[in-house]
């Protein structure tokens, strides 16, 4: 028997995982059967066109009649429309797959997660960090569990785009406080807290993050709005910048931007430990740079895609590279063999929601002017 | 009414073509609706797992009895399997698209692009050198067919592998001049000659190549087969390299070798002209490097990921990189339009033939120990 | 007539100011003849040694009787002696070359800063920030002085070695508060600073740096004494981390370590403006990445050692990279020129002092946990 | 007792000897002492000037007197006037050491070898292949002749300028074959014949070359004399590529071009055994990219600034990089040591001559337009 599956969103992400969800049959034969079942939006037109390009069965404009009917809710809406529906859902027992950042406000990012919590472990909760997926990644934190890099001092991350630049760059619900919660922190910077959380949270490696001190910064404070003479106020940080203690003394540096001159998607993680260090770049994807104090004198650039590397076995040959959009096929390969299986999935709601909580210290410490403890 | 496809191989390329078909539809909403409609091959289980993971309709261990059936016939089988189903396709009418290199000699390499010249202009018959299809390929032909590059004096090919550098890596087809034709050269070195064919073969560039001299080289001349105690010869390159002249007086080196070690499937091409340069790895796939004297002074690491690059519009937004197995899906995008509208398509047949007869120069060079004319 | 120069310090930095001085004839024919006179410090053994090797006419073992007799004084010597001597001779209207950082406290600094007003505007009162030197980052402030990266939103500056990630490297006084003020903030930190004003602190760019969030750590908090079974305490930031605000609303990050694991002395610049960004790194101080949007849509590889480029003409045809202290041969060109003509010298005390401002507001801000202002 | 030096040529080479010469006492301070004693040249009032700025002591229009009275003639000039000073030299006991390539023709280096061998193995005859110092190739070397890199399979070198990419550069010595005996090949070519044959010669590496394939191409026939209205003819190439056959089965591939736009001395060097790889590039002579396999999955930046890398202790801490120019410091330290003791020096003539007969066959392969046999 099928999955059925409705998915709230038709747009670039839904587009990405109606990809991934189309996938998985030919490249990871033991994923459960997925039915693309109904497709969610407000746009009844433009809906009926995702589903046929999209696959979906049929549509639905009301979220609330599709959401205890599914074996999988994927919301893909706005971070707005995170929260209501997640909830429904899971108080419905449905698995509930949520895009990031979590909610727009710490506040509907507990009760998404208090949600999850009551929906039992058996209901897996996910929130969409893809790039916990991107097989070099993995073996980046394959390194570090086996403490091939040693006590950590030293993580900094940054993601760096460039699309807003122009101050006539259109007004987007992006730029919008109430609709987004915050701009490149939200957007960009809750990537970056989790692979964090996800490559050194670990007790024995940097452990929690204990400490921040945040500066958000606006550039363009309005904006025009698309086919019209109107502006519109930008209430959120065009880009962040984030000093980070750890729990066990490492210390870290993060930064997003929307005003990166040059950089289109640019997500770079670098950590420094006593026995080795290693950088990555979202940009070539396929490599890990890596430098072990018992094998290397520099970094070796490291091409993730050989047979025993994660998930590479699914895919190619050594050396013919993955993309983007194969992070999703992981993903969702993880998450619904988890629906199925009635498993535990992470980064899930807790994830989201840790997330969340250094976000929020962030915007927090940024108005305080003042470090701001996270204990 | 969608086309019926016939696919002859369904390990690697079969795979590859498989998902590339599977894709267009929701990336490419103006393709031709595609049936897989019969994979052919000789081993029935194993041809009805692949069937069944691979979304084909049906399965037919006899080609002959597939090829004047279907609305395309795909040939992705051993180099040794190319002449014979491949001609009796075209001759029956039906559009053929043909693996690399298009034959193990060049006397059926000129037998199949005779056929396919007497098939006609309306039946396609493609030769599948994937890489035209690179966004980063098709950039830089934009720039070189607008004459940023002025006049051109150098090109270099190579594409290094080393899956052979271990003297007991099994022996396989790939390593018998019967079944393969040759080694590294026509394997890789196809692909090579191809893209500079492509890139910088036009008239006002460097035009045709004139002349090579080749050198082929086997380390190792014999390998453990697989599940027995026997060795058995190796008959064809592990290594080839070539100088090339070309019609306008540009100067060319090529190589390509299964014993580059650290090397997984680099293929990179680099091209000078008087007014700029540029370069490509196949590893990097979404980058292409620029240098041209009006705007630069080294070179610009171009990431070809933005909307008005080639095919980036039906993907993902800038800065979201592509893997190695979307050129399947541009190439069989075009290639099925073609046979949809009965139009051409390249690369043709004779474009393999003109691959296939540097190749077989290259060979000739190397056993006569001088230069070989190709007018 | 030679101008004869006094030099404390007969170490690292008075091999690199000695050769520097020694090339000087050969390269920069029009710079003012320079004696190496006397080279003063306690070790009078060590010094006569130095003395010959360095190429010094005498020796002196209490500075008090040099800084008056010389026509310029180099002040070499540990952060904790930078004060007393620089002073006398400013006193004695010698003009006075100081290592970085300018002192270990800043009202040493405030002080030396003082005493170099006092001394007017024809004695050159020099700080040893050479990478202002780098043909690299001069190149880089031409373009940044012309407007070519537009409105400045981001700076970034990190200084990154490894040579205490050990905790067995030995203490030395680079260790102790009392003799180097502080860590990794004060001897990479300060050129970080400094290199960041010069090449954005403009009026029409970023402008002043006006507030600062700091965090300084200390990974090993003892390390061995050499030549002993003793320990003593480490009391200086093995590493720094900083955020940065400028006047004009542009946002920065800084950061040094001593526990960078695999960097050696890799100090790298990133800015990025509104119509482009540029990147530098010490360990390849040759190049120069820039990113225009008006000519480029990625970064650009500049070697920066054209015939026309800072600097580069004195030395060897392009290509012919320099070397790390082909900065020390800028700098004192431009010092003793300067000296020679009674004119002014950049970077003076005032900038050394004004660097010293924003790395005690960052230890200032470490303490607090707040922001410090530094206007 | 000082050594009395003698120099031929005080231009581009003369600066770099005279500069390299002069930095031994500091640098290298167990190296003999030198007196630049006597520069030779044509032009008096050149030379005068020179002598004065380079640090000669006196100055000798005619070579002939020089020869025999100094303890070492360094011949700088053009090719052509390479052979008859240096074998006079010789004949009178002096060590001479030459610029590259040794001599415009075959017949003029074998005359010249024959002097060196006759003049006895205490009186060094070297010839002036600088980049055998670079650290770095020093470090390859070191792991090549530990077998690090196993059998040698496949080198390339290649040396690309752009210098006469302008139809309008104009003409000079280099492109007159009387003068310079080639154009790319023996200015170029030389270096990296010579670097490789350093590298992988030794009988249990690659080998001795023993057979090559070349091709020689001039792009544009004539240039415009400086300060005339005349044009003259280019009768050397201005770019050359080779095959080459090793000793031991490894194959090869050289190119250099002064037409390669965007690269100003982009000398490059590449080897792959079956044990691991290794790349170098002269415009970032600080690093070496170097895979192992029993250590590295790919390549590892290393960056040759160890106390414990070779020569690297004489100058300045890790990651503190050094220049061209250095090379100059150990080839003239290594051959000056090599005066005073009456002991050898490698690259001697007979690597000169060595050199030579791969550039010479190369340039009859070309016009045989077949394989040369080396043996």
């Amino acid at each position: 028997m099928s999955l059925e599956v409705g998915v709230l969103g038709y747009r670039f992400m839904g587009k990405a995982h109606a990809n991934a969800m189309a996938r998985l049959p030919m490249f990871f034969p033991d994923a459960p059967d997925v039915e693309r079942s109904v497709l969610v939006g407000r746009d009844e037109a433009a809906l009926t066109d995702a589903a046929d390009r999209l696959g979906f069965d049929s549509i639905a404009t009301d979220w609330a009649e599709v959401v205890d009917d599914v074996d999988a809710f994927y919301n893909l809406g706005p971070n707005h429309v995170h929260a209501e529906p997640s909830i429904a859902a899971l108080e419905a027992g449905t698995p509930v797959f949520c895009e990031k950042p979590l909610a727009p406000t710490l506040e509907e990012a507990e009760s998404m997660a208090e949600a999850a919590r009551n929906a039992g472990s058996d209901v897996p909760a996910g929130c969409a960090f893809n790039y916990r997926f991107v097989p070099a990644i993995r073996y980046a934190k394959r390194l570090l569990e086996a403490g091939e890099l040693g006590e950590i001092h030293h993580v900094r991350g940054r993601y760096l785009q460039d699309w807003l630049v122009d101050p006539e760059a259109p007004w987007s619900w992006r730029n919008d406080e109430e609709l987004a919660g915050s701009g490149a922190l939200g957007d960009l910077g809750a990537h970056t807290v989790d692979l964090l959380r996800f490559l050194v949270g670990d007790d024995d490696l940097a452990g929690e993050m204990v400490g921040v001190s945040g500066h958000l910064q606006t550039f363009v404070d309005e904006r025009p709005v698309p086919d019209s003479d109107e502006t519109r106020a930008v209430t959120v940080d065009d880009a962040y910048s984030a000093q980070i203690e750890f729990e066990n003394d490492a210390m870290g540096t993060l930064e997003a931007s929307r005003f990166a001159t040059g950089h289109k998607n640019d997500h770079t993680i670098e950590i420094h430990g006593s026995e080795g260090s290693l950088r990555f770049s979202l940009e070539r994807l396929n490599e890990l740079e890596v430098m072990r104090t018992d094998a290397n004198r520099g970094y070796e650039t490291i091409l993730v895609t050989d047979e025993d590397d994660p998930y590479v076995d699914h895919w190619w040959p050594p050396g013919h590279v993955l993309g983007w959009e194969h992070t999703f096929v992981h993903e969702n390969y993880e998450f619904l063999s988890a629906v199925e299986s009635g498993g535990e999935f992470e980064p899930s709601f807790e994830d989201g929601l840790a997330a969340q909580r250094v976000l929020a210290a962030i915007e927090e410490s940024d108005e305080a002017r003042e470090w701001v403890s996270l204990e």
